[in-house]
């Protein structure tokens, strides 16, 4: 069985069109968010009760909507809902990349790096566009992918980050395993004042495209390549273990 | 200037003990959720804005509180609130360890990880007991720790995740340079009807500590070292990327 996650929230177009994908195959599950939680990161929910709302549409069962964020999701999918873990784990089609630094913002990608923690295959697939909603290519792809990762299998502990170019299918040129790119959102924050005279501000942000690395995500995806990056949870930058150490930090 | 933040709130114990410990030697400014945000992990706040308020106490300024994330914080501490980026960003004291794979979801750590994204210096600093609310040899260590990383700097993109045993300074032992250890919560859902008949779910869990490498910060607090761990926000599994290229995935 494959658990299908993703940020966008349950009804949203993206998760939808791979759904059909990937039910070609396999048994699939939707256990997705109720509403929207894009930029939710690896958050969990402790202080709040999760609700879940089991879905049928036209007298067929569709999966779990949860109002609680894609980690939540995949932590209640894992423990609670089914006898046995899924096979798999497909979390997207996002609409936006999650490319460079972005990765570390995005709900999509913790829905994956959280099954990777449970020891589950996952994958997240995100389509690099805000405003093109033509999900077909990418959902495509992805199902193709899953369908790799179930007869390859991914070391322990790994999930891939997958950002597909928003052109026509013609016009991807072929698929790249990259790195996480360094380009990442420089923000803005818009001020305003509210009628009482209280001063608010709305984050906004333009990605700043400064990769000079030709292996990175962002680069690819830029020259109309997919990208695929392997993933971990493990944050441990190794290479400074021993530069530390030298410091001889008393108590 | 330190920008001293955390997850626990701007009123929480932890945040003021350190807080006056920094004070000795820097200009502090505290900008920090106004509300507890533990388990936040990453996120950020994109669809509400941000309120500011400035926080002035017995007519002196204390700092910002912010009714966001820790990652927003920093954000806007490095965007809006200063004319100069802080010299180092702090991050606690919080309560409760972020150890092993906890540190993915703890909005502690992101803020410090968001500093580092940003260029700045940053330690995340946590207490590792939920009861023991004893600050003092933390929030002691912390500062030193901190002036430390101003005289010596830290490699790009690195943060520091520190974790103190909550026990007596007599009995610590010493300070370790560790890596983050795979130990994680295993989480169970306490399933619930309410009066309208609805399921719902609390999570909790327990950490399950399975810990084999000595050299993981798990291991090294369980036996009363302080541990350091570097900390890097690219998420990349290196070792993978070789693998994925030999399966020539097709478009």
């Amino acid at each position: 069985m494959i658990v299908l996650c993703n940020d966008d929230g349950f009804n949203a177009s993206g998760i939808r069109s791979i759904y059909k994908e990937l039910a070609k195959f396999s048994e699939v599950v939707i256990v997705a968010p109720e509403t929207e939680q894009s930029a939710m990161g690896h958050a969990i929910t402790l202080t709040q009760p999760l609700k879940v709302r089991k879905v049928v549409e036209n007298g067929k069962f569709v999966g779990y909507a949860v109002n609680g964020t894609p980690a939540d999701c995949i932590k209640i999918a894992t423990t609670v809902l089914f006898e046995q873990p899924p096979s798999i784990v497909v979390s997207g089609v996002n609409q936006g990349g999650n490319l460079g630094t972005c990765a570390i913002y995005s709900g999509t990608v913790s829905a994956a790096t959280e099954a990777s923690i449970e020891g589950i295959p996952a994958i997240a697939v995100s389509l690099n566009s805000f405003d093109n909603s033509d999900f077909d290519f990418a959902a495509k792809f992805g199902a193709k992918l899953a369908k790799i990762v179930l007869k390859n299998g991914l070391p322990d502990g790994v999930a891939l980050n997958v950002n597909i170019p928003a052109v026509p299918e013609s016009e991807i040129k072929g698929v790249s395993i990259t790195r996480q790119g360094k380009s990442r959102v420089i923000e803005t924050f818009d001020k305003r004042v509210d009628p009482r005279n209280n001063t608010y501000y709305w984050m906004a942000g333009d990605m700043r495209f400064d990769e000079v690395d030709d292996e990175a995500d962002c680069s690819q995806v830029s020259n109309n390549y997919i990208s695929i990056t392997p993933i971990k949870f493990d944050l441990t930058s190794y290479n400074t273990i021993n530069e530390l150490k030298k410091w001889n930090i008393p108590i």
